[in-house]
């Protein structure tokens, strides 16, 4: 941590003295650590992995480098974290939008499908592409992805009310997400929402089809 | 093209003079294009695109530098002309195993999920992400990306004998695509075989009630 610059450090927390002071500390870490994650995720999803560093992240989130180094000592805790925080976030987010559970189906299934267009998706996506490539990096991706991928699991079987233990109920809703991503993928490059749309409502109606069917609808 | 090794261009094209005298310059101009494209796509899988330049493919073809440049002026051309040429050999070697048209449709569907799952599809991907922070490769990639989208999606139709008049077909058969790209990119940390399996057959089927239904059926 010997390369932290004072000057940095002094513009960042000197900001608003009297205010920082009235703050307990453990909520000014807290503050910091989001304030981190979140210029991490932005980072991550504009410059890619190459282009993404503890001291550029610092940096954006007007921190200092020491603080940052602090919070997370190595650039792959960092991103991981960053990645963690946000789905999180987002897992949270999509429940407060459907409180009462089970809900309007296509309502839900484009919800679930916006998770997978937003910023949050293209970090994601350059974490999981350099984790291919970089050792370092891959088994603590890999554990994040399975983590991240069974909790929206979790949540979309809750909002679409489905029940698995009726065949080939788990498979759609996996089918689902799965198209889901394919569908982030299509929108990395160019703004691909109208086609999307319409993908979107017909499959939310094969899927309707498959979770109200009565058990002897099938086999 | 001043930094040619003389060295490398001597030990590639004096390999075997004697056979390299009887095959026409024109063929052994393919030969050495068609190399040097299946080691751009290797190493884009390989190493990603931070890792993969005009030498380090021209080393790996076994071409000199010269000729990797002659061939491919620049990393751009080099690496766009690598992924449409393996699409293009992807589609060919799709048609032909399914050379009667429209088949049993769960083949089909396994046999175009397979296109999103092997090297192709992680050079692609790291082309993708690349060119969505790289200003001078966003616009070839995204018209590599809508020619190679349309051609699988011809593809598709035909080997599946959709009728895409019909209400639903087209966005059906779009977003078993997508679903296949979104089961790529999952499987690019770990092998999810299994698991797509089933989610393939469960699909597969969905899809058939889809093509199978008569125009009556619907609305």
């Amino acid at each position: 941590m010997g390369g932290v610059s004072t000057t940095d450090r002094a513009e960042h927390e000197r900001a608003e003295p009297e205010r920082a002071e009235r703050v307990p500390k453990q909520d000014r870490s807290r503050a910091t650590r989001q304030k981190l994650l979140a210029a991490a995720v932005a980072c991550l999803a504009e410059h890619g992995w190459a282009g993404s560093t503890v001291a550029v992240v610092a940096m954006r989130a007007g921190v200092s480098r020491g603080a940052a180094q602090h919070h997370f000592p190595t650039r792959e805790d960092l991103f991981t974290a960053a990645v963690e925080y946000v789905a999180e976030e987002r897992s949270r987010a999509l429940r407060a939008l459907f409180p009462e559970g089970a809900a309007d189906r296509r309502a839900v299934v484009a919800a679930l499908v916006d998770l997978y267009t937003g910023p949050l998706f293209r970090a994601a996506l350059h974490l999981w592409v350099a984790a291919s490539n970089e050792e370092q990096l891959r088994g603590r991706v890999t554990e994040l992805e399975a983590r991240v991928g069974r909790e929206t699991h979790r949540i979309a079987v809750e909002l679409l009310g489905a029940d698995e233990s009726r065949p080939g109920v788990r498979e759609s809703v996996q089918g689902l997400l799965d198209m889901a991503r394919g569908l982030g993928l299509a929108n990395l490059l160019t703004d691909d929402a109208p086609r999307r749309e319409r993908v979107v409502a017909q499959w939310a109606e094969l899927l309707a089809a498959v979770l109200d069917a009565g058990p002897g609808d099938r086999d």
